[in-house]
């Protein structure tokens, strides 16, 4: 089957970004070199950096006038191709062009926009994002470092009070940062602001520290070698009033603090709603990642062969083995599912800023926040997906996927840490979780560290899940499906109505209890803990909010599938659908029989469904990965490099081998069930 | 709680080998270097090995007559010690003393062990074990390797016929190895009498390749970049006739073969079943790794604070959060676990080769057959639970676990290719599989390719599962249980009969399934090919050594508890085996509804259940670790390094800047469930 139609589907609204990425982006410079030391990678890639501005390609969030595109979704699609590449790279321009350059686009005013603009997106300025501290990553609202107005001089005091108020983690500090956006608490006229940012220098023009700077390594790390994550130490430094990023909060020369957004909380959070592309891209990143390795483990799989069967003398090639199409089938399904879910969630994204920044229309509060939640929730599915699949990856390439030189220990060691940056995976959920409980219809951030349950319990009416893409094609599905028994698994309303079940449930579960647990807080004979009323439930909240990302994931993939027109990518892309919806059932099946949903007979059908679809889309495991079109010289995986004839060139010699002295250990008797130590 | 008495516990029959080298093994080298590179790393750990050779800490597999102890348990200890240090000393010195010296001596003959084994033991003579092809890693039987005598000059012709035939991934080989034990197809008077072992020159004085011998190197790998892996081709090398490891297998100077055991296939395995010590010291060595994992994240969660309750100044410690328990504690229960299991494993292998190496007792060959079936279920269950865990703990401890001076990331890297190597895990299982369903009768590892698959029929009448440890407790244990319902989920009876069910019924299972279709196999009208006959029912056959892995580690387990004299230590190990069985059960809920073994109500009582068990054992979580007992130099993490009142200090100095200018984000606002993008 042609690939062409199915890569088509899968490559979305902003095709000719990636196609331009495919044909153009061939720098040697963006690839991984194996064996180079951690100097070489920060050298290498900031090489690439500069190349990448030169080209052009890194404008795609910025404003026309300043030679940008204005595209957001074409911003987080180019990252997402830069993913293929060293993903050293890809963070080293997220930090500058999404991160650095987003802050000061996004949080700045017209004079920040005039002044620093240009050398950002040219590279001339490199600079970081100095927000997370040592003691402080996920709760951002406690920061530390404070920002200090003086009218008399109309400066700011910038300073860290002690170690654990110090940047920590910050990419493109420890070697090439001129400048920082730095989040501290702003204080004047002896009130504290809240958090806001600043863009301070932290290196002159010969790349010594700033007075006042200290500016530490983080050293080696697991993975991304080469991107310089550093720390900033600022001694009260002086900053010029206007370094203020002043958008949503501003300073009157005599100290004065004025702004839009009365409420802090709510202030605080719309300033950081809008760098929600960061998360988005992370997301969009770990899938291609995703991707890659599974392009290698797929291909690896055909050609490598490991046992025969009885009376046959070629050996058995690994991707028909059951339980190796078992790892590799449901998690490329997946892939292919939360492809579709990027793609919508990237075209929300794109509407939605555009509305704002380029149409200057009036942020929607409830779409916001939707998109945050959608941000978040994808987030954390990509990247444990990631993190989960490129594991697996390695495994099912033996030894040869423990060698650097197949690529696999980079993408793994590498996308490592995309499950706890740019908010930590586990705290996400939460966020998730949030939206759903109060309806999106809290703005301020509030379920305000458990206190006021009660907010909870009033702002959650009934429970409708909100349908997301495609809602008449999903309504449509659903309600063709009378029940949940009896109804044949391959039907997309049953898979539908399954998932959409156990989220109600789930969720309606964690409000009963969130609500029974804050009437028990005020019990004179039985107190619990506020702390308690909230941490008795979090496994239940955090499974209600992943039950809402598979459901919301399964919907994008029924209207992927929907849309696509060619009928031979239809067909296929339908069982891999089938793949992805009952493996994700399958995966709970004890919630589901636990729940009633399913009976112990229509669980084992359950299995031996999916088994059978295994068998189907065995002859399609390369198209699959041939849709990816990961360019060949983007892979850099020594295996995927072999002349071909060889193979079948090497097996001839051991058939003449054979025919010269015998087998050895005598046919009938080579088994697949045991396996020789010391090897 | 005093930990002494729990690490007793833990330390078990061979805890002089593990205070000794508690006491002893501090040498500088023998700890990772963060930021050095591949050569510094190989060049450290093999100076770290010739420091381990002079302090005489390696000769305890060897017999005494050459200045060893003849100690096999004693071996496989200081191995799993080593395992806390360097993994790349770890894998060195079980290369060298473990797999090259443990072949030299128990395939080699009196000549081999005076002439070899003395420098062996000094580290004089580094040596490889060259069995893996980079086309054959599993399927040892087929290497393609051929070593053809020659009478008119009584040698052998060693040979490399193909690329594939390469020896690949041999440890000790890209820089030090001198000799290796090479294996090849034995071919003499025009007939392969199959694998056998030579012991082989590969470099010279000068450390040259010598004559015929190509030495590649595999490059840097994803970790364990300490050990010089590396490839070795053998271009018509002569071997000596006397080089032959003779033990097994004989070959005369005019060429006749001789062999005390008939059978190829039964004398092929035979001589790798002599090897089981690898496999059982890569599981123990997994374990200590874990342990370390465990202890960093555990102190780290004791120490990290984010979010505040409400009301509450001091944020939480991420330890009290139910959902890092639920990450933490059960991983911990599980290691306690496998380390009785493993105990146990030592044990018996250490009584089974001493009555045979020792005493020259005749080997029972059931005994032998169920040994290397348990040390293939342990490495399994050992190295899957290191390489989850320990990215369990890397997420668990944020950024700072990303770092490489937190430990995390060499443990992660280094452990990885543990799932692979000495064993590919899926095909272990497929071992381990098969002892079960022949009942281990199966002396000749038939169930040869599926084709036999009468032969299953024939063998297994009744399945009567082998109760492993304490016997006589288990089973009045189990019996004290009527059913499985209504008996209290604390019962350790109702947990072992749970365990014990599933594993009888999915072994009953995979008997029927494969018995139908061995008959369909021959069906005129639906025929099914041989293969598909296994493949059609692998998956199942996994679960079914899955779940007896399971039931034998519980077993071990309750041994365990019920050996600990101590009082509190036995209450308290008691509590972490409740959290072992349950949290078992509960990952596999789906079976057990599917079954009828737990009804929906059951099923939330079980979850309630290990919830409490949680917060029980919260306070502990220090102690449990403690037990380890991981000397403080070893850890080499630079986050427990921290001086203490650091944190209090850092704590005090925030309230009093909270109090001079005001919290910034008013109380009461301040969320958990908000995250910022962008951090």
């Amino acid at each position: 089957m042609d690939p062409a139609h199915l890569q088509e589907a899968l490559d979305g609204r902003w095709a000719h970004v990636r196609r331009d990425a495919r044909e153009n982006l061939h720098d040697p410079d963006m690839l991984p070199v194996y064996g180079e030391s951690m100097a070489e990678a920060r050298e290498r890639v900031t090489r690439a950096a500069r190349t990448l501005a030169q080209s052009g390609r890194v404008g795609f969030g910025f404003p026309k006038e300043f030679g940008g595109e204005a595209d957001a979704g074409g911003s987080v699609t180019s990252i997402e191709m830069l993913a293929f590449t060293d993903l050293s790279l890809m963070v080293k321009a997220g930090v500058q062009w999404g991160l650095f350059g987003g802050a000061v686009q996004l949080l700045g005013t017209r004079r920040h926009h005039e002044t620093y603009l240009r050398d950002i997106m040219s590279f001339d300025l490199p600079g970081c994002f100095a927000m997370t501290e040592t003691g402080h990553g996920s709760d951002v609202q406690q920061l530390r470092t404070t920002c200090t107005y003086d009218p008399a001089t109309q400066t700011f005091d910038l300073h860290t009070p002690h170690e654990a108020a110090r940047k920590d983690y910050i990419g493109n500090a420890a070697e090439d940062g001129r400048m920082a956006v730095v989040f501290a608490q702003l204080i004047t006229q002896g009130t504290n602001h809240g958090v806001h940012a600043w863009l301070v220098p932290i290196r002159d023009e010969d790349g010594n520290p700033m007075p006042g700077v200290t500016i530490g390594d983080d050293g080696p790390k697991a993975g991304l070698l080469g991107v310089d994550n550093g720390r900033l130490t600022f001694d009260h430094v002086t900053v010029p009033r206007d370094m203020l990023l002043d958008r949503y909060g501003q300073v009157a020369s005599d100290g004065t603090y004025t702004s839009s957004i009365e409420n802090e909380t709510r202030r605080f959070f719309t300033m950081l709603g809008t760098l929600v592309r960061g998360r988005v891209s992370v997301g969009g990143s770990a899938a291609s990642a995703t991707k890659l390795a599974l392009d290698i483990a797929v291909r690896y799989g055909n050609a490598r062969r490991q046992f025969a069967a009885p009376g046959e003398e070629r050996e058995i090639v690994i991707n028909d083995y059951l339980v190796h199409q078992r790892k590799l089938l449901p998690a490329l399904a997946r892939t292919y599912a939360l492809n579709f879910a990027q793609a919508e969630l990237v075209s929300t994204m794109h509407d939605v800023q555009t509305a704002v920044h380029e149409h200057g229309q009036e942020i929607d509060e409830q779409a916001q926040r939707e998109l945050e939640s959608r941000a978040a929730g994808l987030k954390v599915a990509q990247t444990w997906h990631a993190t989960q699949t490129i594991q697996m990856c390695r495994e099912a390439c033996g030894g040869a996927g423990y060698l650097q030189e197949n690529r696999l220990p980079h993408l793994k060691a590498d996308t490592d840490v995309f499950t706890t940056f740019e908010g930590d995976n586990t705290v996400l959920l939460q966020l998730v979780a949030k939206g759903l409980l109060t309806g999106y219809r809290d703005t301020f951030g509030s379920l305000d560290g458990w206190g006021r349950i009660g907010f909870v319990a009033d702002m959650v009416r009934e429970t409708v899940l909100e349908r997301t893409a495609a809602r008449a094609l999903i309504a449509r599905l659903v309600d063709a499906v009378p029940g949940l028994e009896d109804v044949p698994m391959l039907e997309r309303g049953w898979q539908l109505k399954m998932l959409e079940f156990r989220e109600k449930h789930a969720l309606e579960g964690a409000i009963r209890r969130l609500r029974k647990n804050s009437t028990t807080v005020s019990s004179p004979t039985h107190p619990m803990a506020p702390f308690d009323m909230f941490n008795d439930v979090q496994d239940h909240v955090l499974k209600t909010a992943q039950t809402h990302i598979d459901r919301i994931v399964l919907e994008a993939f029924v209207d992927g599938v929907d849309r696509t027109t060619d009928p031979a990518a239809r067909t296929l892309l339908d069982a891999v659908c089938d793949l992805y919806a009952l493996s994700t059932i399958e995966a709970d099946k004890a919630w589901f029989l636990e729940h009633g949903q399913l009976t112990p007979a229509r669980a084992k059908t359950l299995t031996a469904t999916v088994n059978s679809l295994l068998k189907q889309l065995r002859p399609h495991m390369t198209t699959l990965v041939d849709a990816f079109a990961i360019p060949a010289d983007w892979k850099a995986a020594a295996i995927l490099e072999e002349e071909p004839g060889r193979q079948e060139a090497m097996a001839a010699r051991d058939a003449e081998l054979r025919r010269q002295h015998g087998a050895g250990t005598p046919e009938g008797t080579a088994t697949d069930l045991d396996v020789p130590p010391g090897q």
